[in-house]
């Protein structure tokens, strides 16, 4: 289990240290980008030599953060992964030093404390908006750039402060980040007003099999394997699909069948308050939370609706 | 011209006015309601008798606001339009009562003053802004429903804190708001998880029609008068699909054309900085901004989408 750590300490180690890596987990997303870059940029004012790694790509939209990525042209001696929740998140090679990290700066309730030390706030929206507190308590002045990387994983982790775990203090460090200089047309337009074409071709595609049942308090969209490849549509956006369904007017259960390349069917099921959602993917042998649950079905896509439809058929009479 | 008050004043004035008539304006969105509904919902604390007043329908998914509508059982006598740039805004029934607003309160810069006094912060991303300073003034308490209330003005008109009129006040604002009670959970829910069916329906058939040219830079949709009936979209939703084709990754000119009823195309044309919409529009007898602009075209579809691709290759050379 890692040591607990209070931002004072963890700020006597941060000047402390030399050699600074900063990790971020695979499949990165802004938050982990933007907070490592923002503690890349405030280190690099304290005249550290500090670097970023991360086991994939940096999309190239988050280029305005300016990060210095790391080329091996140090030992480092100080390891430090930001929003990273556990160590099959670093991926292939940044797994190399998950049994080396001595700081870990996270915002998930369910880290595990792989690291020798910890800096973790649950409550926190995103690892941005703890890295903030933290820049306060050191006196750092917070640069325009700066600002802008920690607007990214703010704005990224709570959906443009939508998502249920924004908060008010959420909402503080927003205000102060654009009194700092972040530039919230450029980064709303670079992270929410963009979709790659094969995201609206999966959409197209997911539309036209949308169909209603129940007098519409169910919708369910269907994608097969050969669909999902030929739009050559990346994970995250493919992802992004499954809120489609629930989000119809009068829709109480929502449902997103994707095939897999083995032939199987993926079954997300997302349910408005009142409606289990664990409940009808346990009957298959999912699992999951109230509101958003998971299974996978073997077979044709039609007994895959049948058997589904026969559980929220069961689901929305034991409601009303 | 209106007599321009400060807070001071306009609180002095609602606490001497008694049987207060609130306007919002014709088709109501998030702003104009929240306003009116926290206003009236902090008069109604003073004691007031206090009603509001629009010439369309509330829709019903703002029920939760428990806004007391103007029945007819007082004789207005202190009048209050709120978030009405123009007396053209108040539509049938409610413009008999155009000449005789005794106060505005408003964050449009346009405002052309019809009303006797005037509060105005073109600086407010929202009314909802404004108020809450002016409630602050007041000393007034804010409970849940009127932080619901203001919360819903502040989060509709900045499209969930995403649009350019977002501000650091704004933020701030709504981190108040959170701290009051506002359900944002329930809130965000409602305003931005909820498509119509019709609204999918027009998306698909849009999706469908999407072209590329030149490379990708520029994507059209079109929609024909038959489509748009047949799905019988509401005139926002259907307004909101002109920005589809802009977010598109690569496009750089992005263009929807929407059969009238009487046949003729309207097109909307949004470009991304360095291509002048205003320019291509204008050439085809139409106008507007640098990056939203607008024309109609007779003819045929083929025909509108040539005039059209004519101008736009004209403003991608002249660019590049
Ligand atoms: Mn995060
Ligand atoms: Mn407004």
């Amino acid at each position: 289990m890692s040591e607990i750590l209070d931002l004072v300490t963890v700020i006597s180690r941060l000047l402390k240290a030399e050699n600074i890596l900063l990790l971020c987990h695979k499949n990165p997303d802004g938050d982990t980008i933007g907070s490592a870059a923002a503690l890349y940029h405030v280190l690099k004012g304290l005249g550290k030599t500090v670097a970023v790694t991360c086991s994939d790509e940096i999309p190239a939209r988050y280029d305005y953060m300016e990060i210095g990525m790391y080329d091996g042209s140090f030992e480092p001696r100080y390891i430090v992964a930001v929003d990273v929740a556990g160590i099959q998140l670093f991926g292939d090679p940044v797994s190399q030093y998950a049994d080396r990290v001595d700081l870990c700066i996270d915002h998930h309730p369910s880290n595990g404390g792989y690291a020798d030390a910890m800096l973790l706030d649950g409550e926190a929206a995103a690892t941005a908006e703890l890295l903030y507190s933290l820049f306060e308590s050191m006196d750092v002045s917070i640069t325009p750039l700066i600002a802008n990387c920690l607007y990214t994983g703010l704005a990224t982790d709570t959906g443009c402060f939508k998502f249920a775990n924004t908060t008010a203090k959420t909402h503080l460090v927003a205000a102060r980040l654009i009194e700092a200089g972040a530039d919230l047309v450029k980064l709303n337009n670079i992270l929410f007003e963009s979709k790659s074409r094969s995201r609206l071709e999966i959409e197209r595609i997911a539309l036209e099999s949308l169909e209603y049942h129940f007098d519409g308090a169910c919708a369910i969209i269907s994608l097969t394997k050969e669909q999902i490849e030929r739009t050559g549509v990346e994970p995250l956006d493919l992802e992004g699909i499954t809120s489609l369904p629930r989000m119809i007017e009068g829709v109480r259960v929502g449902i997103t069948l994707r095939q897999q390349p083995t032939g199987s069917y993926k079954v997300s099921v997302r349910t408005e308050v009142g409606v289990d959602a664990a409940q009808i993917c346990a009957h298959l042998g999912g699992g999951g939370h109230k509101q958003a649950a998971g299974c996978e079905i073997l077979g044709s896509m039609e007994n895959a609706k049948a058997a589904l439809l026969s559980e929220v058929e069961r689901a929305l009479c034991k409601e009303s």
